[in-house]
């Protein structure tokens, strides 16, 4: 009975692997889109944020009648609520993406983002990208020193938010009230995202240690 | 068996409603301190926010015992996993008053509002007071009614936040671009609070009639 539960537990976190790979497709695929306003692939992002929807769908489905069916208690238990938490963080990274290319659709086909911070959208886009593929690597192999890196590299994320308010906010700003709103809520969904990323982390970190993750600065 | 898992059940539910309460409390509050810059108001509903967190703490651990010893299965087991799923929302709820009160702290002794908008941010707040005195009682009294009354409040929610993006990014904006940022950030979190809230109604409708509720618009 064990051994049943643990395979479909290795199978919800294989579909949970594949989320994150969309999710990552769709965060960099976005970060381009918005950089490089390139509609069609906006359009890419938008339209295939529903197959993360869909496996998400299906992994709460398996997950509850796992629960039903094999009836775990303690750790197990918590592994499986754990689970459903981060189908729903992952599933959420998959919106804040989808955000980004809505973004860079309605601008089109001006550039959103000014010349002024390219660099700095570009870093976030690479930031998150880091993120979740660290992230991954921390869901795949339950890596709990890993999880402590993707707490860093979040910080990261909120420096280069930090960084990007003041330019939108500085006396140098030549752009449209338009340009700062938009830049800012772009910002906005790179930290959330990488948020997300940081919880999923903290997550695996607290079922396998038992402690929650210090903070790393 | 069955009525200690009810008792429980219903303990579970008070605490959310009281939960719902101090979230309703923080949205006011929040409101009323970007409204008049009320530096007070504000680190009070900052303060406040913890114990919205803790409820949520000690209400996880209490849901996932209750799995782990009563072992429900069907309804049951997914009332369970969808009362976890809304203690997350109303935490959440909780957080986005707690970044509206830090506006209103980040710009003290100025008001963060200006004059034109005053009106528009004044009828969000209000909107979403309505919204979650509402999702209360979906909450309390499982009304599934009331459940799509909220959903119809949020499409007001969306409308009101149209409107504040129409007027930052208008032709007679005379305010500055960090003021327009602000009003930017603190509709996207009345617009987010509000989301929850409609989550939480949805989820007691689904869970009350087996199907997602209907887009009432």
């Amino acid at each position: 009975m064990r051994d049943v539960f643990h395979e479909e537990l290795e199978s919800i976190t294989a579909d949970q692997l594949k989320m994150t790979a969309l999710v990552k497709d769709a965060i960099d695929s976005a970060t381009k889109a918005l950089l490089n306003a390139d509609l069609q692939l906006a359009e890419k992002v938008i339209a295939d944020d529903l197959a993360v929807d869909n496996i998400q769908h299906n992994l709460d489905e398996r997950t509850i009648n796992l629960m039903a069916r094999q009836q775990p208690v303690a750790s197990d238990l918590r592994r499986l609520v754990s689970s459903l938490r981060i189908s729903a963080d992952l599933e959420r990274m998959g919106d804040l993406a989808h955000h980004i290319a809505k973004l860079a659709r309605m601008r089109y086909p001006n550039r959103a983002v000014p010349a002024e911070v390219v660099e700095n959208i570009t870093e976030m886009g690479n930031a998150a990208s880091r993120i979740v593929e660290k992230m991954s690597v921390v869901l795949e192999f339950r890596d709990t020193n890993r999880a402590l890196e993707v707490d860093k590299d979040d910080d990261e994320m909120d420096k280069l938010q930090r960084k990007l308010i003041a330019t939108i906010l500085g006396p140098d700003w030549q752009h449209s009230v338009e340009s700062a709103v938009d830049m800012a809520f772009a910002s906005r969904y790179f930290e959330r995202f990488s948020d997300h990323a940081v919880s999923i982390a903290q997550r695996v970190y607290y079922t396998e240690t038992g402690e929650f993750a210090p903070k790393v600065s």
